[in-house]
């Protein structure tokens, strides 16, 4: 019960493939005593995939977090100056939300609350899934791997032959690098071996 | 009367907070003898927020200039070759077209009128408004600072206590930030302490 | 007769005015033997230009191709995985797409195949049509030119006095830019006077 | 006396203009309570300039300090893992040696020691004086703004007219800098008219 | 015998702490049927740590290697367009020399050797071992993990709670690393738990 | 005659095989009336090659120039504040420095006329000469395209198969180049076939 009465932003973005190992961490991270505010990119609510339909997903997200999801820009701003969050997670966090989150484009639900979040100096969390995480994108996470008040989920190669620029975060360890970016630390091992998961 | 027969192009995006304290800046501009021709970003022609409707905001904006505003990329880009204009204002210039602008990322009628501008070696000018812009947002403001016929108006931090990382324009200055820059010169001082005004 | 058996996919985005001389080219690459997939930006497929209208436009490249264009994020996902291309052609490639594809922002059906060709570690090929690339556009071509796998058509000035930073691909050179792509070779020279053309 | 018990580590680089200025700052940090320890450039151990002969102002720095400047990368080393700093300050901070740091590049003493605190998540302080602040320094400036565990003196333009793009930091707030870095913060204003000093 | 007849350049940088590991490494190549230059930075030449004096650590290398060790860059410069390598490998690979070569600051006989090899689209061969490659120098990682023709030796963190920003190569891959390279492939699994060695 | 009166400084870096090319240039600006105050390199001070010695080289540079070279920083500083120069010239400039430069790594005296000059907004004007100028330099190469007061002299591929990123200014144009700059333009066109001529 390391989260009591925190509330944690939990945005989700389109990497569809990981959403269903993700949304179990919403009640992981509430059995540690957290309010999960959920937030989803337009990506979750607009694009069917053969993982499922936006519907579907938005009815799994909602029932897990108990409450609505924050489904736009306007609706996400109040989380800077008016009702502030203790933390804010970004899981899963697609190639393109790491690299509109590093370059500072703010154009979703999601980012807009992450941007609200470090606006108050307060930590951002990201579990990414990106297969050009050491390609094109490997600029973009060096960067947040830099930036103050940001915090990573331990990632790692999922499929080093098959994918080799790509890195996918260990999603069950989502809980303790909340807690630890609550106290301003970085949770370790941050580099891992995620194919031999 | 420092503009007389000068074509200014005035580019709002949003940032809706700022729009009120900006929209005054078309008649100062036309006071100096500037004809201004308005550009709306796509955010200004659709998001509603606690500040007023898209519709009311375009209204303010198209009386005041006494022109249509231009709300289309299409109909931008004849800003480069064949209507150039003297030069390019985005006021108020959001953290969002911040990152698009030093990024080379034309999205909106705003960004293609200062692309057009540039294209012709013609100045562009800058009025921030964001609050991660020592954050995120400062590689990309770093970058804009070193940038060939780029100016930006004086800006400095507005809350340096609630808001450590924002960054906003002093829109007052709008004006001679313009003459300026017609000139090939920046308007000093650049950095101010805007909280104090 | 080069490219016998090759599937090379080819991404049009919106510089509607290099449209004309771009189509032609998937014939060429058919001529040498290659499957032609096409892929189009959402530009492509919404905005009307003085050059066309997008269903203009996309029955040309069908026409073309003698299939129809992928147009959508999800359709262009199995290009990675399931069905992968020999190599990923970007023509003609805007502004934004080179932006967009340098900084890691996957939001087209045509950045997804590329990005899912590269997963692969196989080549990408970009033919530029941009007038601000030796502008704020310049970094983005920096990285590119760097990046494993990624190989461009030779390019150059097309009107270096009134557009002093713009730069455009010579669209003929597709074919062996392509082929030297394939061998894990940039295709030379490079940097060329396309306003000598 | 908030600084009772804790080591400072004091690097000085060589903006010799500002040294005089600077060196007093040594006993402004003893007065607080914390231990100094100098660290010296080799710009400042070899460079002759129209301030003084290097002898000059080491013989001025290690009387200050009330002990000997440390005056090689071997002999920085140890501040890392052996007897590590609770902050360490470059104060004044040359456009060489942000460039430098910014950059990962560690090849002197004052630098050393930074990179050494960093391994340790401890804090590393600025205090900028450098002409190219606004020009070719931004880039680098504003990567060091974001940076985990590093900390900025305030600053400003110092002559916006002469010299555009010249940021100084105020000296007299080192102290309080360096107080609010161990505890994690920023001080603020960041951000200053230092030309109105 | 994977590298008969294959000529590999062999730098050597300060990263004293790891020389003792690396230097068998020559051997290793030599038992591949390669023929090995060692070429040495400024620092190997003229520094003593306590891991010994440079004429020790010399001695070392060039009777490993079986010649003597290149030492200025007039005598490194011929390595491109006279007596081109096979392979050009940096190890140890200090922070100091990832920034500059990755910004492309050719200052030492090593990495004279390794712009050469890249002159000539051969294939450079990097084993890192340095404190800040999470940190500030994540940026300079990012951009060689891209770079064409660059390849590393896999690396993981080797102290994630002392030192949570380090990353150290794996030493004894460097053998199938640059064999792998000689093929145009990147060694696979880059990403390692070095910790758990 | 376009440069009577002017003060031109004429910085050279250690490129050594192109100073026999460039150095008929300080005759050249001469002819156009300017006086040229020549800047050399710890490079050309201090490197013998197989294309002559430093005395050489510099007794060659003072007797075009008509006066001492300026050859260490604090000689140098005084081209900003006391002496200003009309513009800055570096020819030959080597990769190396193109990464200083860029960078704003200020540690010779060429580079710090050049910073000096800069911040007094006048221009400085490079050219280039380096095998890695479209592979690791290209950034720093985008970065100074884009620089407020920064000009290039045109430049090309010399030789696009056997150095496929090289790139190397047409020296011939330095003497136009400069007259374009002082008039705050670029000389067109920029990017050339070198090779061709």
């Amino acid at each position: 019960m390391m989260l009591v009465g925190k509330q944690i932003g939990f945005g989700l973005t389109g990497s569809h493939c990981t959403l269903e190992e993700v949304i179990p961490m919403i009640n992981a991270l509430q059995a540690e005593g957290a309010e999960v505010i959920p937030f989803v990119s337009h990506t979750i609510q607009t694009t069917e995939t053969k993982f499922g339909t936006p519907n579907q997903w938005l009815e799994s997200i909602e029932k897990a977090a108990g409450q609505e999801a924050v489904n736009s820009i306007p609706k996400a701003e109040p989380y800077g100056p008016k009702t502030p969050l203790d933390a804010m997670l970004i899981a899963p966090m697609t190639g393109s939300s790491v690299s509109k989150f590093a370059n500072a484009q703010t154009d979703s639900p999601v980012l807009m609350a992450a941007k609200a979040t470090l606006r108050n100096s307060a930590p951002v969390v990201l579990a990414i899934s990106t297969n050009d995480a050491l390609g094109l994108n490997a600029s973009n996470l060096a960067k947040l791997l830099q930036m103050h008040h940001v915090y990573l989920v331990p990632f790692g190669q999922d499929n080093p032959y098959k994918k080799p620029t790509s890195l996918v975060a260990r999603m069950e360890d989502i809980p303790p690098t909340i807690e630890a970016a609550i106290r301003g630390e970085q949770y370790q091992p941050l580099i891992i071996e995620k194919f031999a998961d």
